[in-house]
């Protein structure tokens, strides 16, 4: 049997490796268009940031040690051009020498990545604007900024690379605009939890601009580099980061008449073939369907590229033996401190599609409060109000972030319940949580919430009906005093029961305190004394804090 | 409706809150006879180890707090002497009065936890003897070693306390002997997991005695205390710590006439009543079914206990409508630099239960090897071989032992199987994990050796095979020089495929690597280069010489 695979990085690597460990006899032929396979692409930003400071770390595996070891054939500077489907064979160019040749194949793997986005914007071809994606533009940026001795950089787009990038470049002294179109960073996260970041970042004198389009880039007399926005606005700077997003490589799939999907992928079955029988595709480039929404989708990490590797080698000496489920898009970057990832399928998303759902925010602290150097955490969630399935989760903070995430991703990818949260039962010592983990309260609330215990409201539903309710603040008079929520009244919360006189019955009330306990505490009380409809503002005064303060930020310009 | 809850600590504070948001107008009385409710008992040795520094952080609420946010009848310093079932009240004594007083109850909550095990032994009640389980005992312990400026101390007993109290101890800079009785520190872990962590122990300057038996205490002429060992051996010190256990507190339940279970503990049933229907009991102190062995166990752990407390007071308020599932005893120390946990069955209690399973011990990066700080952990599982089912979990290392731990406990917990570790999507960034999850690779080499991919040999069953055997050391030159098992012969990995020959076919292979990644690739080889019989040393060379090096440490006094 003789297996062609193109790509040499995650899915394509991976595939290989299995393949040997699967058919010892196998002949396996990997064409990789770069110099280097089975690098470390995850890496690139932190050598950039000289994070990772010694350039051989990055390689994994050697096109030698990888052929010595698996005895593949490793073809590296060789792209191939086109796929002969009903041939069944590759036609291939060495990229060194010119040398064009046909190489036959049994089954063929794609792995070709995603390619980022360069948009055609005037300008964009300009000395010092750059793409990230291999080893190849690394090495070019870091040229780039010993040479010029960058000082200042706009990174375009607020996305995990982006932030990694500017995270790294100011880690090098470099001064850093990140301009995001959009009106959040981070996409696949909920705003008020992308809030607590961007709150971060400009705590870190990183210039964010949000809702800002680059329309083009010029060079100024001096030599420097100028980003044009579409509001009149330039910044001026040595060095551009493109990092807009990627799109799935189809330049060889298309034109070999392989069926794309709607997302523009590489359309896969479960088994992952593509329409071609013995042609199989992995990793960034394969459309396949999110097992929550059952909406396609196309995820670009590594994690499963890796492990759909695992699968197609299996299914293809086995014969179809395994499923690939899809991918829940478990995602984490560390940004600054801090910490923040997703798994699972945001609110937003789910409005979208038209999923019923109920979101919870709740704050926890990383381990207990009284061992040393515990930070608070936030979560948010969602799940449906029919069963309780975990929809999705997010996470934001410091220290566990990481671990939380992770036990809320193993929920959701078995379709697990809020319930399951509940019934976690966590490595508890001090140093590493508290006798009810972050998970657990999470858990805790949403049970109360979906067994109706609990009613909450939203804080960017809370501007439209200030008007007709009574909102109450049940915090201490210190905390009240020290800031509130406009048209607030404090009533704490250990003096509620002797002055529930002050709350008019017939209204609608809507009770915060700083992260949501005290006003649940709060709300049961009121509900067993009479008041009917009783709202406790999910994530309290602290998550609306940060998310009014980036309303303001964002109407006053760069802040 | 009043409720009376007996304990005032994790359970029953628990209980009493729940009660509160769930029946805000019935009556509640918590007697409590410490000083102190709701306090942190798990902080306890870091509050004597200066850890944590402000005594007042180890109250989570005072009796006086509680009782004004929760509207609850808190009576501290009032231990309740008996339980009149019939006439459901119980009879009270105020400790600083002395005043004694009936109370009764509509439905009564027993909550009294667990007391150390103290043994009979000659000079047991000598100055200086301590144990540790409330702030009373915290309190005359720190006073202690402040007043005697306590040097040298014994820690008897090396259960999750014991090690803390050593750390701790160590900490504030006095020289510390462990003495332990069984053949291994921490019980709860399978041997060779305990063997990482013991040398750990001993790289630090303590001194651990393991399969030593104290037979009782002396003072000498200067006033130093001696702990007596029965192989002769004395150990002057100027304080010691038992530690070898704890029991629960029947003292109440017992007279009572309640039903005690076969482990000692008060038998509950799935909705955590006693045998008495309108007493429920919840904590340390009760016996419940293990969910995984289907055995009667007891667990004495905060999580649990604070998960219990909720569900009695749904059950109390609602009438029975939540099940108490049984805890799968899942732990977690702190031991100086290293975490070392457990959930589920360890391979030792699987096999003396008639338990089928399998154990696999993998060895990866806490994260990704190029970024820096990454460090090794080792984790052992247990599945089973019928349907994959994990049964157990336990984990060593340093970085992010919590997080890989939770993850398997969220799998155990919810009777998942060794695929759902395969499946698992965690969040990757570099300062996280791998592409590939420690716990994936736990699963991937799981889900090989259940599908008779891998066969693998446990180190401790090495020894009997090594004369009939080909033992083969698949590392390289160099690491084989500086130190291999007895007898075995050096192919490299990357050299096995051309030597093939200098391996007799006819014998039984056992191999092994550094970790067993390479193991498993030699093995792929051989078996399908016709060996038939060819075994993978399971946590490859650097388990076996770590477990080596224990029992010589063994027979060699301490070291």
């Amino acid at each position: 049997m003789k297996y062609v695979i193109i790509g040499g990085v995650a899915g394509g690597a991976s595939t290989a490796a299995r393949l040997r460990r699967m058919d010892e006899k196998a002949e396996i032929v990997i064409f990789e268009k770069g110099k280097y396979i089975s690098y470390a692409n995850c890496g690139l930003p932190y050598y950039i940031g000289d994070v990772i400071k010694d350039r051989n770390k990055l390689f994994v595996q050697t096109a030698s040690s990888f052929s010595k070891r698996f005895n593949i054939d490793v073809r590296v500077s060789t792209e191939v051009t086109r796929i002969n489907v009903p041939f069944k064979t590759v036609t291939a160019r060495n990229c060194q020498t010119g040398e064009v040749y046909e190489e036959d194949f049994d089954k063929l793997v794609l792995a070709p990545g995603a390619e980022p986005v360069r948009p055609p914007l005037p300008g964009i071809e300009l000395e010092g604007i750059f793409t990230l994606r291999n080893v190849t533009d690394t090495d070019y940026i870091k040229e780039y900024i010993t040479e010029h001795k960058t000082q200042r950089a706009v990174v375009i787009g607020a996305g995990f690379i982006g932030l990694e990038m500017a995270e790294n470049l100011h880690h090098l002294g470099v001064d850093i605009h990140i301009v995001e179109m959009g009106p959040q960073i981070l996409a696949p996260l909920d705003a008020p939890v992308a809030a607590l970041v961007q709150q971060h970042i400009r705590t870190k004198g990183v210039n964010l601009h949000l809702n800002s389009v680059v329309t083009g880039f010029g060079k100024s007399e001096a030599g420097a580099l100028n980003v044009l926005l579409k509001d009149g606005e330039s910044i001026g700077c040595d060095l551009v980061i493109l990092s807009i997003g990627v799109r799935p490589d189809t330049r060889l799939a298309a034109p070999a008449g392989l069926q794309l999907g709607i997302t523009g992928g590489i359309l896969v079955d479960e088994y992952l073939h593509t329409s071609e029988p013995d042609i199989y595709a992995v990793g960034d480039a394969i459309e396949f369907t999110n097992p929550i929404t059952g909406k396609p989708a196309i995820t670009y990490l590594a994690g499963p590229a890796n492990k759909q590797g695992r699968i197609c080698a299996n299914n293809m000496v086995l014969g179809d033996i395994q499923k690939y489920e899809g991918s829940i898009n478990t995602a984490i970057v560390k940004v600054f401190d801090m910490t923040v990832g997703a798994a699972g399928v945001p609110a937003k998303h789910l409005e979208k599609d038209g999923i019923k759902h109920i979101v919870s925010t709740t704050h926890s602290g990383s381990h207990a409060g009284y061992y040393p150097g515990a930070q608070q955490m936030s979560i948010q969630i969602t799940f449906s109000p029919d069963t309780g399935q975990l929809l999705g989760a997010q996470v934001a903070g410091y220290e566990g972030v990481d671990k939380r995430l992770d036990v809320m991703s193993s929920v959701i990818k078995n379709k697990g319940t809020l319930f399951d949260l509940c019934n976690f039962e966590h490595a508890y010592a001090p140093p590493f949580s508290s006798a009810k983990d972050p998970v657990n309260i999470a858990g805790f609330v949403a049970e109360n919430i979906l067994q109706g215990r609990l009613k909450v409201i939203q804080g960017k539903d809370l501007r439209n009906v200030e008007e007709e309710c009574f909102l109450l603040d049940v915090r201490t008079r210190a905390e009240y005093e020290s800031g509130c929520i406009p048209n607030a009244v404090n009533i704490p919360v250990d003096e509620l029961r002797d002055r529930l006189k002050e709350i008019p019955v017939e209204k609608k009330v809507i009770l915060y305190c700083q992260i949501g306990l005290r006003g649940y505490l709060a709300q049961r009380i009121l509900v067993q004394h009479d008041f009917t409809n009783v709202l406790n503002l999910s994530g309290g005064y602290y998550l609306w804090k940060i998310c009014d303060d980036e309303i303001h930020c964002e109407h006053t310009a760069v802040c």
